[in-house]
């Protein structure tokens, strides 16, 4: 669209939408770096170079931020999860598990192992949490994990896992290491422990095959 | 001993090592539930009636006192793990890491799942802690891993656990999914997580067995 043919009323309510948009994106960077209570308000501001009377202008606090930050995480990650699980050119549905791995590994690595998924950042500081935001993190963490339950019941018809497997535990089980891995790869600060943890999780599901 | 035995001098040594004491558990406390940075330094002093001034008599500063909570906290845990993981009087060896395993749920039900583990707090706040803070963590995490790691050794030795499997890199793997599911017990505020954590870890490595 040519900037010609916008309104003066578009080209605001544009811009309002841009200033949203990287208010969000600067929140998101900080946030998995330092959490939801150690993110600065005003280091997010200064970095999107917007004064703080106009932050009020798009979000009524911090909580409705952080609110609007989770949104815009879940969807990115939503994407990348069915970029990958959902991925048709992968016959193998423990391949496509394996390929979201090496995409959340590159990306790691990508932020030198500073960045970690906000979702378990926001866990992290539960006790200091705004009262709403565990209901908001679990029925998230839920839909990761209806993700990779419908993936790994790929899996079981594929006879890759054994059949007897309970794929809804395992998926649970998997974001909770999963988790634990981000987030000892943000102490380690390398990708050993991402590497660690899936290996050993496809070994072992893959090993019942046998049983 | 009696009191009337001790020297003024053994009385006000006492007593300073008892305050100390009760710092520390205090600060155990408060750091198990809103980890390090969230701990409020004047809440801890409050709780245990001392002074600021006085704190900075036991510690030169909150750096300080966080290793000293650290090292508190580490001779305790390894303590507990010793009890179950050596206990001799239970002969499976995956049932000693089962033992743990309740003790620890018991444990943080005690506390209605708002208390997590020092360590995954620690590790969880990592972009914001003392720069030297990650090697001590990490050297805490391969003790642990130790326990473990000699643990499913035993259980390789007794048939429990398939020989081919790494006990080194199992053992990194229970604590990537141990500490991920007491973070996310504290958010559920229930044991699922735990139960689900345990009932997979060791229904997947027994498994393989029969492989």
């Amino acid at each position: 669209m040519n900037m010609a043919h916008l309104s003066r009323t578009q080209t605001l309510s544009r811009k309002g939408n841009d200033t949203k948009l990287a208010l969000i994106r600067s929140g998101v960077e900080i946030m998995t770096t330092y959490g939801y209570n150690g993110a600065n308000l005003e280091h997010i501001l200064k970095n999107v170079g917007v004064p703080k009377g106009s932050f009020y202008y798009y979000f009524k606090s911090k909580e409705d931020f952080g609110k609007a930050i989770l949104d815009y995480y879940n969807i990115f990650f939503i994407n990348k999860l069915d970029q990958h699980l959902l991925n048709q050119h992968i016959p193998s549905a423990l391949d496509r598990i394996h390929a979201f791995y090496r995409d959340a590994k590159t990306n790691m690595a990508k932020y030198h192992f500073n960045r970690g998924c906000l979702v378990g950042e926001f866990m992290q500081n539960e006790s200091l949490l705004p009262e709403n935001y565990s209901i908001l993190l679990n029925n998230i963490l839920h839909q990761w994990q209806d993700k990779i339950f419908a993936c790994l019941q790929i899996a079981q018809q594929q006879h890759e896992i054994h059949p007897q497997l309970d794929s809804k535990k395992l998926a649970c089980f998997f974001w909770l290491g999963w988790e634990g891995a981000v987030s000892r790869a943000k102490l380690t600060k390398n990708a050993a422990p991402l590497d660690t943890f899936i290996e050993q999780f496809i070994t072992l599901i893959q090993s019942n095959k046998n049983k």
